[in-house]
């Protein structure tokens, strides 16, 4: 039986969400919907994008995840569904899915546009209950991805910022900040393995396993369980105590032999809109 | 297989909707629970009652809706069963089940009463763990809504306040704001259809079709997703930007023939206990 | 088919918990997963204590509860399997169950380390899904608990404050704080059928069945739906009319004889470590 996810930033208390589901059960009564999340920032794009990796291809083939952080809606952007590693997602055509699309997982992108699978008249401010909730409902129960229009080869992509060489350093973005207050970079790949020390405005972070691994409301660099470096701090907020959020600079001091041995540079391409 | 939903003002962290949902899975072991929200403002009856409205008949038919916003809980005030629509629905009777009582559908309301399906000796101050979640559960079941208890003639309805006319202008109010500080006024019908301007505090405000219609952080009025005119603002919070919230008068320029066409004029009726 | 409840303080918008639903929907496609709440405040593991207390017994046999309140992840703090009255749990060895260790049910607890139902690689920092997710999930597809590694005798055990007597009266503790600002306290069984009048900061409050019995905005003292003493206020946050909060000292009047009769006296032992 498929399972569809959900995550918006709709907050639940004003109903929206409940009328999504209440259409995705009219349309397939027996399916299971699983909340992810609705209180994604009014907007945040960037911050679902980074959310979604943590978790689609967590789930088994055939799951229909459903992003609805839509700033957009019922303007000309485009609603999309996406088969790729064999989940299914729909989104709006707003960088929201960039951590799939980015993710190496071969990927097919249509518009969501055939009105067999649309609510009959569409609201211009919801989309969510009348665009990606009926399509999403229909992809659950086999509806397949081809049926729901034409092809898109030119999804709009969000690039983090990239990593920066500086010697024996690399310089770092916060790029997320979850909600322990984890200040979380854009360092991952080969670059975490060979840190050694890390500066945020001047203070120095030992790197180590865990956060146990520092005293109580210490601060600590690990490599986290999205394969990230990540600024954290035991029984506190890293973002309180250093007063760091998206954005701040993180100075990473790598082994040079390892950074030169990995090739490590940029970790993430520029923006671009398509392949 | 039928489905129950849950409204509460219970947040979630204080374990007191795990303690329904363990009930409605101990009578019920298959039953599927959505969760609308948890998050109503602590006995909100009007914001529980909106939000209703906007999910309770998008679900199929045999779908339970639990809805406990409770400050009388322990009074005499009575827990009531609703069939509308061929959907099932549980809630205290504070008039938090208006907008489906005003919806036109053909109601049968019954107080829930029969021990038989209620917890042994319930609580005084948690009916959603010891009154509603068991008759949700042996509703779902398929016990028959007649079976819970005796027939009620005057269930508590809510009203909107009026919709005034005032020349070539109606006169709103603001009814709700959501998540993303849109306000929504009590306009809607054939008041809509006509509008073409709006002014809140001396601020002109113009009618288009979505969001996206006006630049980024400039405000919009449009017909929402409910069919009710709603003042927003682009990528910002219009009831920050105008300092406004329920209760807020909104003045509409109407096209006068339209109005007068269309027969434009009270919308609601006052608070009446009853039918 | 078997339920798996998830407790968690992670939040959802980050997707932490909807990893560990992916992982759960991988393990066992078909499993039914209820939120309980993942808005825990960070690292309070006795507030998730306590709402375990309200909800695990209320599920059917064969129910997986899973609590993920875990500040010491990674370090040698242990990942436990608890079966208690037919349910199983799974969580952190920090004392999260110990209203479950505490409530007389006979358990059987183990150390989760058979590798087979772990993640490959688990990351140090996030075990809720590498660990206890997997887990549960093995165990709602019916893995024996036994298979999941060897006997643990001694799991942390955390412990309320005694009340203490103090001639007619009783001297109790505000140990948790709801939603709706309600002040739960330590005294409980039979010290509540004794409670005659309530004492916070000098301010006596009545006794009485339910919130309704008091005028609006009036403070009220409730056996709750716990079984606990509670000072509630109608309308009202009671925590902030009385400036309370955990720890606030409340002090009980009791009918002397039934103190007496029914050997009302320390309802806590101390905190101790296993049995």
């Amino acid at each position: 039986m498929p399972r569809i996810t959900l995550l918006t930033d709709f907050g639940t208390r004003d109903g929206y969400v409940g009328a999504m589901k209440g259409v995705m059960a009219s349309v397939f009564p027996g399916v299971t919907v699983d909340d992810i999340s609705h209180s994604v920032a009014p907007g945040d794009v960037e911050g679902a994008s980074l959310s979604l990796t943590r978790y689609w291809d967590r789930y088994p083939s055939g799951t229909v995840h459903v992003v609805v952080v839509d700033p957009g809606v019922g303007t000309d952007r485009r609603p999309l569904a996406v088969e790729a590693d064999r989940k299914l997602l729909v989104a709006p055509d707003n960088g929201v899915l960039s951590g799939v699309l980015e993710s190496g997982a071969k990927v097919r992108v249509v518009k969501i546009e055939n009105v067999d699978y649309l609510a009959r008249n569409p609201s211009a401010t919801f989309h969510g209950r009348d665009v990606f909730a009926p399509a999403a409902a229909f992809l659950a129960r086999g509806v397949h991805i081809s049926r729901l229009g034409s092809r898109v080869s030119d999804p709009i992509r969000l690039a983090e910022p990239e990593v920066e060489e500086d010697g024996e350093f690399v310089s770092a973005r916060v790029v997320s900040m979850d909600r322990f207050g984890n200040l979380i970079t854009n360092l991952r790949g080969a670059g975490v393995e060979v840190a050694r020390e890390v500066e945020v405005d001047g203070q120095s972070i030992p790197v180590v396993r865990t956060y146990g691994d520092v005293d109580s409301r210490s601060l600590a660099a690990v490599v986290n369980s999205d394969g990230r470096l990540e600024v954290a701090a035991r029984d506190a907020s890293a973002a309180d105590l250093l007063d760091a959020g998206i954005g701040t600079r993180v100075r990473i001091r790598v082994s040079p032999e390892g950074a030169q041995a990995q090739g490590l540079g940029p970790m993430a391409s520029e923006p671009e809109r398509g392949k």
